[in-house]
């Protein structure tokens, strides 16, 4: 990711932060007093968002990081992940904003990496979707790879999905990809959305790139597989939850896109401690 | 909140879901072919987030609304919340944007509403904090007193809270609070973070206008409000789960502050549905 | 495209061409002030922008259209395109800015159109590159299209381009492009430059999506299509001409990719005149 | 320029070219690791734009750079112009941006070169014109000061130019420039377009700064000449081509505009070579 | 003025002045209630900023305006100079910033239509410089017209001033001057600061187009008006007061220009009432 | 104050200053020349905004500063503030951006310390308004602080001003107090504005956190004091003059807030000078 497209979203949180001053710190905190603090893992997980974190104190001023565990990697509760020294006022202005972005990250990855823990050996992928938070799209779906997931498009600029409106207004699957095909790049894939066999047999004959299967169950996933035999990367999608994600991916299908990852995320829990 | 505040949000979050164009709607789609579309509940909760979503679509096109429920009232599976008439690919192009504002603002208003269900009738309120998502503090905040809390402060700038750091290069609690409050102006309150009753009786004498008591157990809470018998306002803070809410408050405490509220949302269903 | 995206271009145009004021408009022209103005043809080509042209006046004030040709079409000297009817201080105003982008991007559109003619039976298609004017690329290359071309990808995040650097990096095509797969996600296409046939070669064995053959001959490139048969779109890029566009054509490339259509653009010339 | 001007476009066309990752570099090249690459001069004419060029490295990581030929200087076919040395995952995000941009500075400075060796001797001076692309004003000028040409204004504040509507609105050129003297400020210039004699005669006695010779045949434009006889800088425009560009200098006029040098650019021909 | 260019400076104001919510309107107002409010001129002097104050409001919602006094005309102690009619909560949201900005300019314009009756009959004019307050030159310079007054240059790119480091690094005003008419555009003024008559007659043969006289006594300035008897026109400047000001008129310099017009502007009482 | 806040004023400043280029230095200084130049204190007061001005450089090249006196503290006519050393082109491009800001901001701290002074030993304290220049509250109110004031409220969401209309919306100001507690957040602090000693009474009767008086006569304010008796603090407000506030300190009121602190600023003359 480009660096200048981080800063300009930690500068927007951190004006959403501290708008003009600290007060406390301002006003109490000697000027140029230098403190050390560490950021320390209170829970075990993947790690994501440290330099994102650390960037924050770089754009408040003059800041020395140690790291010790990197983006993608296992933590444990207690580890310590990095130190951040530097001026203590900047220091603590920019704590919450800091610890905001890296547990917001971590959560992401470790519930992505839970996922991939559970359709081990299946040969389905876990992908993420456009289920994000406004704002932080770029952020969640590099978490969602720290896990071990892949990204699914980033817009609706890259791929072309083909939703059952865009296929009843050009009069069924097999004329909305041949007018699609003839229209879009030679660089981008064309996904269909299906919600039974019929439309699966048709995307299949029109060449589909990707077909997703949308809310079915997984009886007919299986059958879905089989009708396609390997010739399409299928792709399970809709509300699929925990519980049923090893079963779905059993399937045979090759991609699992999970809304959740990125719309319903649990802070992953790290503090920052300064040390005397 | 002022209508360009969130237009500025949407239009980051369009750029970043759509960025140049929708390829699927764009070469299959009719030009200025109009749909009708309803947003739909999909769980029970508290709504939220509806201005929000259907400014998405005005910032697209000429969009015409018909609002059902309104942010803080309870919607129901099933409910129709509004519908949504315009052009159907600015209508296409704005769906995911629009879902991804109101399902998170929903979500919290919910989580909050059951927090305030919790501790119903016991004197204490449900607070948020500053431990939000990047960008989305507004909108999280807003959405927190659709559910029946109430705001923390919003930021660094509009209220003072003293803790370890501060008090520590002070020379103690009675000393930072005097020190701060010959600085701030007449406008802003003086909050003291406090770890054990001898904290919060030094803070009590000092005259602080609200006292935290920071990760403190039930026995010891109780011990503070009685120590304090209403002469200042007491917040208990500090990863407070929802099982442990209605003990908290029945502490006597006044305010309970649950970061939990917007850093770990959990987005309420809801669809749109182009109806034919 | 959004609204609002062009929206920001063209209001840093203007801030651009007018900055504060318009001297000679505020000082003689009268408040209020009504005119009317048409957009004339004064050559042949097929017409891009228009939109976007009129767009800059109601940026500017209240103002009324009339279109009578329309982005894709073909225009010939003389031609009235549109009128524009408003206060006469804001018409002078947008004027310069409104013929620099509708001048531009018919330019772009009118020479692919050549570019398309002259390869018109062959099953060859024209596309452009990311050679843009910096700012320009979503205007550029929507420029292409109504001029009958297609779009390369828009940008580095929405498909994978293979080229020398990073395929000694990985230890030869084979390996980069197994690599990448196991990566990116399942909606990304894998395109590979080759520079001679035991590069595509390689670059069929390996599955990749697309081939590119990068300053080839076209006695090579014939080659090249024979050896594919089919099994992979060819894509001829690297300095082509319009001379030898047409034997490029024929060697049975699928796309034919030209960086001069946006990094060496013509304006074509299209007037405002006010009407008396 | 100042620095953070340039700094604005450059991240805008990054953010254009690269969007979020560039999958190729990320995925397959190595953190961290060094590489050097030279830009090459691949035909002959002036070089602009190196500092823009290599600053977009410098906002993409740390880089190193050595400068063999600078902005304004000729350049020839196989010229080494400088050398960049860095991480190569950032040497390859910017590679296209960079090269982007000093290929079209470069080729309006070899154009504008060519246009002042043209009219050698004459006395006449190349002018660019407000005819630039938008949002890159500032960059296309500065390019025709390195091919020795001259600025016109850079915009409608900063000198006024009477045109027919501005003239007919305030009965006449003398009235229109009466008025406008007595409004704006000291520092202001007043040019006034003429179409033939007696309009120049005109705008001769009321004492116009600059009085421009609007699509007149080089006839005229000598008459003009000798009824000012120097009293008056005279500017010919419009439409004037390479080829008839010497007859108009020969006819005795000051300043020559020329819109073409930035409507309608011819990129320069510039590579980026890693250096193994 | 671009109706943007305002509107960008007002959004920053406002969000400068409400942040988030403005609490005592959004918690214990009506939605939607309107109510009616006047603009009250509580002094006599010059009005200036009355659009831009009512656009405030049309940026907040949806507002009817009744203008009863203009831009530049007098207005008097008591005199009701607009009404502004829309949702009496967005009327108290824009209060402020609507009445800080019409107050600023109308302070402005006052001291400036005071400045040049001061100086009337003489012949000379009364100008502003660049010494604005940062953000607000626009506005600041339109007042100064609205005034009665004329500007000086927007900025450094619209006219040169040579100043001594400029002459000192050129050897001397002749060379200064020479170097820089050759390589300026033909649209530019060049002026030139003196501070004695030595300079002036050195800055008048080499044909400066404007003399600026700097921080001169008036019998200085008195000699450099015949010195130069009207062959180019002569600016005095430097720490100008007030009650110095009709005897520096009387000089015979043409253009008076004034830091404190901008620098140290009285805000004029104009309020905003409710009407019952 | 966070640096990149400056920043961004900073930045739009030089754009309005310089534009993109001051010609008169680009082309008449050599390139990277090095100059040292002095800050010349031309007055006695208080000094503001020193680091402000000094960024001013930083963002416009490579400068090394020498600070001899700080904000805050007294500065008298001659004293050097500060030297800067760096390229002389950058230099004078920063100049008059630089020096606008630090006379505006001494400007302000100079008649705050005035007026601090005036009421020395009254135990009243000053305090600025919300009637700021736009865009500049951040700096205006640092300004008051380094002159010995306090901030009255940042903006409209960080403490509650009850005015009369929301009052008469909520039936008194009983109501008002009551219904606005419920409904913030415990750290905002809620102000009345009375208008007699009436209103006086119901607003300590409702528990008013603040009270202002607003525009009373001394008389009056002496009564409110000894009515409210040190219960809650009282603010004096509205056109209170430097000549009458003795007399309102006198009253016993603990807060005198005065709009032209920061409405009507007088710049403070300071002088940059380059050192042979």
């Amino acid at each position: 990711m480009m660096k200048f497209y981080v800063d300009d979203l930690i500068k927007r949180a951190l004006l959403e932060d501290v708008n003009y001053i600290d007060m406390a710190a301002d006003y109490l905190l000697e000027d140029g007093k230098i403190a050390k603090a560490k950021f320390l893992a209170k829970a075990d997980g993947v790690l994501c968002g440290l330099d994102v974190a650390l960037r924050v104190f770089e754009l408040l001023g003059d800041f020395k990081f140690e790291r010790f565990i990197k983006d993608g990697d296992r933590v444990h509760n207690g580890d310590i992940i990095a130190t951040v020294e530097g001026p203590v006022k900047e220091l603590l202005e920019g704590e919450r904003t800091s610890l905001n972005l890296i547990q917001h990250m971590s959560g992401i990855a470790t519930a992505t990496a839970e996922a991939v823990k559970l359709v081990h050996g299946t040969g389905a992928s876990i992908a993420d979707t456009r289920k994000t938070i406004p704002g932080m799209r770029a952020l969640q779906k590099y978490a969602v790879v720290c896990g071990g997931g892949k990204n699914h498009r980033f817009n609706l600029s890259d791929a072309a999905m083909l939703k059952d409106n865009h296929i009843d207004a050009s009069g069924g699957i097999t004329k909305a990809v041949e007018k699609l095909k003839s229209k879009v790049g030679h660089t981008v894939k064309i996904e269909v959305e299906t919600r039974n066999l019929e439309e699966v047999k048709e995307a299949l004959a029109a060449q589909a790139d990707i077909i997703m299967l949308d809310n079915m169950d997984c009886k007919t996933m299986k059958e879905a597989v089989q009708l396609c035999s390997g010739k399409v990367p299928l792709e399970a999608s809709g509300g699929i939850t925990t519980d049923m994600l090893r079963a779905v991916a059993e399937t045979g299908v090759n991609i699992i896109s999970i809304g959740a990852l990125t719309h319903s995320v649990k802070a992953f829990d790290i503090s920052l401690k300064i040390m005397k």
